[in-house]
């Protein structure tokens, strides 16, 4: 669970993200009866989420904010509070969008619980008979993603942010946006091939698809609100890299070792897709030749059994390997404490929510 | 061709995708390799297109904008030929980016001329000998789509265009991109199926998904651009619909009809995606039950021959089909010609370029 202090924000953005969505239902029926089908599917998808990233807008926003008594002071922050809260329930929304779209690339037909958009689609293709159902559910699962991206651009326009921030929100979300789909493509490549991949390699691709996006993103968008000076941004820029490749690390950490119910999806799939993971590059570097022979045969393959992942999950749990990743999350750690040192905006309930994401993001279940 | 008039806007938006894309270039070899290559690849798509969406953004502003003589008035044209210009290349982008995904969808391996870029990744993804080349093909095709999206969104945001300009421009394009996934749904849905649908549901089907994303989207962006009262932009709005209709019914013609290499894309197309198109439900509704049962074994039949394209195509020439075709299309060519007679703003150049473009639209060949 995310750390209480976003408890009151993550209310907000479900509140905005359901009045937004359910607006959009009643336009999208006048295209036709699957717009308000397909609105009513994001909203279910988009609260089931953490809501991470939507939270983090605010608390870039917070801590970027200048602050003072006095009404004038009160109102601002009423409109900024208006302008974070829909700005993160924008994040959310791009964010469901990747995700489904992620799950038809990696065929994961389970995510956050329930079945996967483009499953559900395919579900409902084979109970009307259409030709060729698990075509269908990926090409309405595409749609369905695509209209996530241009509904969570809509809410930006509907931020109310002041001109020059709205800008600057556009351009920062779009291109960072851009990064995740051109790593998500390297992702790709190298799930579908046998070759390694350098740890450098699997870093970079970390901070792109997962590190800036998910929390130096969505912490600038909350600065960027703010108005906040290029060094105080500098900070939370670096801050979310490391905990941004922390919180991937754990990921993978998760997806081999976590527990289904918890985290809502199936364990073991990176290893059936040959996901170039951080784990799996550590494993393959700290095994023998024989080793190594067994779990080429394992990587990649999709049938791979439950005593093959099992086989996997215990070398990946031998000192050898955990040494490996140790060292690499040490130094993120120590680099992600220095960045919130080195923070002195915000309030001290905010610094500490800063201190909290960082357990949170190594301690995390789901 | 699109007629002469918008041969400079073309140039210049061609310039703007070229100079912004090869700028990305260099932004994306910092994710990684893949990123320059897929925005190569970005600008050689869309550079091959007609350019009718973006040149469409200048004729909206030309005809909305207030003339007058004097310096200053020069001035503001200049900021607002770059705004729409740059505005058009965005149209532009966000049109690659659906191309893209349709193709994935439709399984349509050519596109202007040249394989499709999901199929263009299939044979990258063959070549490099990756586990599974056709579904690596569409999972970067995907994240090609994706990124062309999000780059748009970004071109948006360098429009410099006035806030409340910028805000109605986004609001505008997003509102309508969702409307398009929506509508293209539907296709998918329909395609699917055996059953037929009624013209009025194809219709409002090719408002969505064609007729307001093709002609209304641009002409209201540029109108945007100018600050346009209302009910100049109602006009352009309803002139849109009407002639997009068109545009779409000569699109259903052409993949019938056309020449594969005028057209860039396979012809017949449609037809063995069972696509319910208007040409397929006229035919449909204009034959016998013989007929209907031998048309019935065609359509959505992916293996359909040569000579059961031939078979339809024959079918559809007659003269019982072309008279619910041309019922049809004369109605909604008065409908454009009334609201081009009811727009009294503007150069006579530019009205002259709307009836340039009713001429195009039912004239074209590609």
């Amino acid at each position: 669970m995310l750390p209480a202090y976003f408890d009151p924000t993550r209310a907000r953005i479900a509140s905005i993200l359901r009045r937004f969505l359910e607006e959009k239902k009643g336009e999208l029926a006048r295209v036709n009866p699957m717009g308000p089908d397909a609105a009513e599917r994001l909203i279910e998808f988009s609260l089931r989420g953490k809501m991470l990233r939507g939270c983090l807008v605010h608390l870039g926003w917070s801590i970027c904010r200048a602050r003072g008594p006095g009404v004038l002071e009160e109102a601002a922050a009423e409109g900024g509070i208006l302008a974070v809260t829909t700005a993160g329930a924008a994040m959310e929304l791009f964010h469901s969008g990747l995700l489904v779209h992620d799950d038809i690339m990696d065929r994961d037909l389970v995510r956050r619980g329930q079945p996967s958009i483009f499953q559900q689609y395919t579900k409902m293709a084979a109970k009307e008979r259409r030709a060729d159902p698990p075509h269908v559910g990926q090409a309405l699962g595409i749609c369905a993603g695509d209209v996530a991206y241009f509904m969570a651009f809509e809410l930006l326009a509907r931020a109310h942010a002041p001109a020059p921030v709205l800008c600057s929100l556009l351009e920062l979300c779009a291109r960072e946006l851009s990064a995740v789909g051109i790593a998500q493509m390297q992702d790709v490549a190298w799930g579908a091939s046998k070759s390694g991949v350098e740890v450098g390699e699997i870093l970079r691709m970390y901070t792109h698809k997962t590190g800036r996006y998910s929390f130096s993103l969505p912490l600038l968008a909350g600065a960027a609100i703010a108005d906040a000076p290029g060094e105080l941004r500098g900070k939370l820029e670096t801050f979310g890299e490391s905990i941004g490749l922390l919180f991937q690390i754990r990921d993978d950490e998760l997806g081999l070792f976590g527990d289904e119910r918890e985290l809502g999806k199936p364990v073991g799939s990176d290893v059936r897709e040959g996901k170039k993971t951080l784990l799996f590059s550590s494993l393959i570097a700290a095994m023998g030749p024989e080793e190594r022979r067994r779990l080429d045969g394992i990587f990649g393959n999709p049938h791979a059994t439950a005593a093959d992942i099992e086989y996997v999950r215990e070398r990946a749990s031998s000192p050898a390997v955990r040494a490996r990743i140790a060292a690499i999350t040490a130094g993120l750690t120590e680099k992600a404490r220095t960045a919130i040192g080195a923070i002195s905006s915000g309030s001290e309930e905010d610094r500490a929510a800063l201190r909290g994401l960082l357990d949170f993001t190594s301690a995390r279940r789901q």
